[in-house]
Parts: structure tokens; sequence; C-alpha cells
């Protein structure tokens, strides 16, 4: 296996997200800088509900691939990595503020999320200001390689959001169906922030299909541990309640092969749970044990190990430096938050 | 005043949309169909949406800003104007999608809202679609001027809303204020839509200021005319119900300077009606007597023309041509709309 091969080369720690975060330390100083910069206004209340969002605590991955992807290809110098990783940054808080929007939720990281604090209407008018804010720092970097990749990933994340709208509550959602939204909705944007950093080095079409295929295949890894975490995972340690998506009618993937796997009382069940919301504590419990009698969970993971060790084996094209195993080990940072 | 000694050199017909019309036709058919595609997706509630408010009967004027200014600065060839005029009309659809989730709007140009049809989650994401989609034809121009024209309105627009948002129920808003608003919500668009015609032509900073300020004049000029239809027009001419913006609680400049005119009973009523929603029948007839009272209609028309003959002394320093007189002509159709 392409991943066990690789680790045999490498001697630093796996598992662990301190490699990223000490490579891309210096430049995320300066990102966090711009961030604040451009969510303030003279209109209060936008860097107000951005920085209950930016301040959260969230682990900032996605602008770390950026910095890391192009300090592995000897982008060092200028400011082009900053400003594309603050946007990349801001087009996921504009998402997060929509998502919340559209969800319903009242909780994101264990805080209150920021429709309940400020309302519906001000999170989706200041996603749409961060947003501007990100195409204005994206024009400013001045490449149309990198706008043309950052706005696909733009409209392919709205277009994937629908579609999860439309399709969101039919338990004939299939695997394939599942995975092209998590394809639009968390992969885009993982897949554009990766591949704008040999865009801006200057790198051709193979570094930026690998940076791609590698981001792609992190952000559908990530992704899947996520619906995992949501029915094994430990409320504190993801600041998310376990059991959001379930209450929340959400099908992701440990749902759906327990459907397919279950007799027709087992599917009635998940029907009138995800499509009528017969979504209750007791529900709840069934649906933990149907999905620990089917070990959904643990097909999930192995879906997540396969996707990760294709985002590892795109990475191990990179000539061997610290931001190569930055780029390594959060492959398995993010496999690793299952314990 | 300017605009009696322009329009003395001109034999063209006044307040018509007409010429414009005539002068951006070809143009726009390239426009609509490009408007038609883009708006498409495998996702099919797209479409849906998107097409219920493209054919619902806009007069598609700012697009028709952008034909008509690349045209009158002699860019007639390629399709830089086609896309940008398209990108121009998506973000003012994106805009309209929001903002009548934001309101809570329920009728649009006579037809129910997409969010009343659709709900108010499709219309938020399929915003954020047409906002990506307009940016992917931006980028396909490969103008990073014209990127960073709309890319700043796009910004400038969200702010605008959460300002009204913030400030939209105190009746303490002054007319400076108000216009803030109306700069940044509308006229930042019409700006926009208009400077871009230049910048695809290849000319200089001189042009694209006379094209920004006649925009930009133009817009407010059109919103203040809006805001008197809705008092005073007729519910079949606008496509609106009259009242509208009295019963959503919207502080327009009639009811600012109707307050800023009365005494203190007429005062404590406008704070009731517009910070309490006191806003029934009844308050709307008293309502609209105050404002008759002290003539503030009347009193926005003379901003909106002051406006009006700003914007045509911006487009007058034009060469001669049919896209000028069409740029001119459209000043004094947004101000004859009110009889």
């Amino acid at each position: 296996m392409v991943v066990a091969a690789n680790r045999v080369e490498r001697t630093e720690a796996r598992g662990t997200i301190d490699t990223i975060l000490a490579v891309t330390e210096r430049d995320m100083a300066r990102v966090n800088e711009l961030i604040l910069s451009m969510a303030g206004s003279r209109v209060e209340l936008i860097p107000e509900i951005a920085n209950h969002l930016i301040s959260s605590g969230g682990k900032r991955l996605r602008p770390m691939l950026t910095i890391a992807s192009a300090l592995a290809h000897g982008y060092g110098e200028g400011d082009a990595q900053v400003k594309l990783a603050a946007s990349v940054e801001f087009m996921h808080t504009a998402t997060l503020l929509h998502d919340d929007v559209v969800d319903e939720s009242d909780l994101r990281r264990g805080k209150s999320t920021a429709r309940t604090i400020w309302g519906n209407q001000a999170s989706v008018l200041v996603g749409d200001y961060l947003l501007g804010q990100a195409f204005k720092m994206m024009v400013d970097v001045g490449s149309l390689t990198a706008l043309s990749i950052l706005s696909d990933a733009s409209a392919i994340i709205a277009e994937g959001e629908v579609w999860q709208l439309a399709a969101a509550k039919r338990m004939t959602t299939s695997e394939a169906d599942y995975l092209a939204v998590v394809d639009a909705k968390t992969a885009a944007l993982f897949a554009a922030a990766a591949e704008v950093g040999p865009v801006i080095a200057g790198k051709g079409e193979a570094e930026r299909a690998a940076m791609r295929s590698y981001g792609r295949s992190l952000g559908i890894s990530f992704q899947l541990i996520d619906d995992v975490l949501d029915y094994g995972g430990i409320a504190a340690d993801l600041g998310k309640n376990t059991g959001d998506d379930f209450r929340e009618g959400k099908i992701t993937l440990p749902v759906i092969l327990a459907y397919q796997a279950g007799d027709e009382e087992e599917k009635a069940f998940w029907r009138a749970a995800m499509e009528e919301g017969e979504n209750g504590d007791e529900a709840l419990a069934r649906a933990r044990s149907l999905i620990e009698r089917h070990a959904t969970l643990e097909a999930t993971i192995e879906r997540a190990r396969d996707y990760g060790a294709q985002a590892f084996e795109a990475a191990s094209s990179l000539p061997a430096s610290p931001a190569r195993d930055a780029l390594l080990d959060v492959v398995e940072f993010c496999i690793s938050r299952i314990r």
C-alpha cells in the first residue's frame, strides 16, 4: 500500500496537526492579521458577526493548506499565499454563515451560531460581505488562474448545497449521490485551497492536478470522519453535540449504509426518522444501535482511509521538504481524530 | 441648468427606454442566451428558481448600461461586454433573492417571490450559486480591472445591506445616512455596470470616472423615484403594491423628510409606525396624508432630478453616438416613470 511505503521513508511525527502548524506559523500570523482587517467595516455589525465565527476556535485547516502547498512548491516570498489563504477562509466562513441559516442550526463548535444571536438576516448578509471581500483579495493577487480555480469552487459549493437541500430528506440517496454532495460541498474548497499553491509558484498542470487531487481526497476523508464523529465522538472533543446530524435529518454515509443493510422494518424506521422527522432521543438510540449492528461507522472509516491514502499518494510526489511532510501528516491527523 | 443646455443639442426622443433597447438589442440577445445557459445546472432547482426571477419581467437596465457604455466607448466586437453584462445581471438577481429573504417579502414585480414558493433556504443558496457564476463569467473576460470594479461593488452592496438592517428601523436615520445606504445598495452596481464599459474598450481613468459618476447618479435617481412610486405610483405600473415600503417598515426619503418636517405628534406617529410596526391600512392612510401635507414626494423628486442632471452631465462628455443618446435618454426615462 502506497501509504505504508511512503511512511517508511519518513521519520516525522504522524497523525498530528503540529507539523503543518509549525510550517505555516509565520505566514498564518499574517493571514490572521489580514482576516481581521478584511472583516472590518464601518458597519459594526459586520466585524462583530465575522469575529464571532473567526475567533470560534476553528482549526483554519483550509488556509493552512494553501500556505503549505505554496511552500511545498517553493513559493515563500511575496504575499499572494497570504491573500489567497485569507480568501479561502472567508469563503469557508461565508459558507458556514449561510449553512447555519439553511440548516437552522443553533450550535457550531459548542457555541451559539451567529443566526441565533444576530438573526438569519444578518447571517445571510454578512456572509455575502465576506464573499465579496474574499473576491477582492483574490483580485488583488492578480492571478486569473487562481481566480478561476476559486470562483469555480464557489459555484460548485453552492450547487452542492442546493442539491443536498433538494435530496437531503430522501432515504433513497445512494452512496454515490452522497459522495457527489461531499465532493461539491466540502472537497471542492479543500481542492482549490491546495491547487492555488503551485499556481502562484508558477508550476504547471501536473503539479496543479496533484494538489487538486490531494485536496479533494483529503476533503472527502475529512468529511467522512466528521460524519463518523457525529455518531461516535465525544461532544467536548469536536465542539459539537453528537447526534446533531441525526436530529437535523442530515443523511450521511453511516446512515445510508445502515439503511441499505437493513431489513424492511429497519428501512421503515430510517424513513420515519430522516424523512418524517421522528428523530427524538429514543430514535437516536435506535439509530445508534442499528449503525452498530451493521458496523457502518467502521465501513465509513474504511472509505475515509481509502481517500486518505489517495491524498497521501498525491502529495508524496512532491520533493521532500517540511511543507510536504506537513501536507502528509494532515492526512493522518484528519483520520486519527477517531479514537 | 446643464440638462436643459444639453437637451437643446439633441433631436432624439426623451424619457424613453426605447433608445437603449434599440442600441443594445443585438448584444442583449446574446446576454439573455448566456444568462439562461449560466443559470443552468444538473441540479434542477437552480434553473427553476433562477428563471422565475430572470423571466419575471425586469427591465434588465443594468446589463443594458454595460452594453451601451461599452458601445459608447467604441467596444463593439468580442464578447467581453456580453459576459460582463450577464455578470452584472446575476449579481443583481442574487441580491434580489437574498433581499427577499432578509425583508421577508412575498411579492416582487407583482409575482410571488422565490422564497414564498421554494423557501428561504433555496433562495439563499441559489443566490450564492448565481454569485459564483457571475464571478466565473468575469474571470472568463480576463480583465483584472473589471474584476476589481465588480468585486468591490459586491462587497459594498452587502455592506450597505447590513447597514440598512442595523439602521433600518430607526426614525433618527438622516437624509445623508439614507443616501449613503442607497449609494451602496443600488448605486454601486449601476456605477460598476457603467464603468466596465470604458475598461474593456481600453480607455483610461477619465472615461472610467465619468461612467462611474454617470452610473452612480443614475442609480440614486432611480432609487429615489422608486421610493416615490411606492407612495404614489399605480400598482400595475410598477408590478409592486404601493405602500409596500411602509408596511415592511422601510424608511425611505419621503418618510425621513416628513418626519423631519413634522411636529411632535407626527414624529410620534412615524416612530410607532416604523419602529413599532403599527403599520396597518389606517396608518398607511395617515402616512400618505402627512407625506402630502409636507410635500415630501415632490422634494424627493427634486433630489432625483438633481442626481439625474449629474448623470446627464457625466454622459454628455461622450462623443456623439446612438449609444451616448441611449445613456442620456435612460436618465430621463428613470425620472419620467413619475406621471
